[in-house]
């Protein structure tokens, strides 16, 4: 290896949609290393930005949700999320909106607290997440027909003991939400 | 919202794959929620588990590689990873294999630290990461025709700061490094 030597981006030398639906895109790239390898078939899912949210009460306690989870067969504890849509004026916005359609609390301080990727090698998308302090209950829940979600007020040791046993199992809720707790000292 | 009511398994009525190959695979179901309502169109991406490795040398630095990543189309600092492929005897022997070829480091004393999902919702695989305290250099790397990685040993001061500013990009990895992190107080 050389010393100084950083893995440089690679050369797409074509690019074809395999499938283009609502919910799902998926291009093959053919592409050129660095060193000229090419690797004919590699796969990007293409998807929006997604959004999370640590929302928090007054009185400290967390505001998570239960949702049934068709990939890994489950129902787990997870932090409000969703999909930024083009009518969301910013991540923040969507975030927002999400947070009163899927528990009906909003209100609070806000703030940025990380920007990751749910896999860097073949998805597109990076997720937000916001730290929203003293929500408060605003309306009624709002879901979709397809959205069949709980709401749930957990203490700070209860979310701690979830964190420490893979409970809150989606690694885009655990990290933002370690990072929380690290930050705290909680 | 029924008190003490759980979000329940979907019934799958069909299933159809649209994709199948090494490194994708699609599949369109039709699923039924608890409620009745019908959606036709639920995409599930199937994936083989994945592992990372928190790798750390006797002198408490630890092993980070930088690859280029052509989702995000970026190169970042990453943790040591890879599938677990049907030859390897348990996640932490695909775990040691990955660690010796893309790094040259072995041996040491190992423990799993956490399980968690890429995406619940979609993605039907898990992602083991396992701590590797004491490793040490045994041969070079043994890299793949399309790997191109570059190996780097960091402080914990610097690898805090990279997780602090969200530089390692990639959920699967922050989770699990911020778990570290906040359980030993670093």
């Amino acid at each position: 290896m050389k010393k100084d030597y950083d893995p440089q981006k690679w050369e797409v030398l074509g690019s074809e949609y395999l499938l283009r639906r609502p919910w799902l895109t998926a291009r093959r790239d053919h592409v050129r290393l660095p060193d000229g390898t090419e690797n004919p078939e590699y796969y990007i899912l293409e998807y929006p930005d997604w959004v999370n949210v640590i929302a928090r009460t007054r009185d400290g306690r967390f505001l998570l949700i239960r949702q049934y989870r068709h990939g890994l067969g489950e129902t787990r504890y997870e932090l409000c999320a969703g999909v930024i849509d083009p009518g969301d004026a910013s991540p923040e916005a969507a975030a927002r909106r999400e947070l009163l359609e899927e528990t009906g609390y909003g209100g609070g301080r806000w703030r940025l607290l990380s920007i990751l990727s749910p896999n860097a090698s073949a998805m597109t998308n990076l997720s937000y997440t916001f730290v929203a302090e003293d929500v408060e209950p605003l309306t009624e829940q709002h879901l979709e027909a397809t959205e069949d979600i709980t709401v749930h007020l957990l203490s700070t040791g209860e979310v701690r003991s979830l964190l420490e046993n893979d409970e809150i199992k989606q690694a885009l809720m655990a990290a933002p939400l370690w990072k929380y707790f690290c930050q705290h000292s909680l």
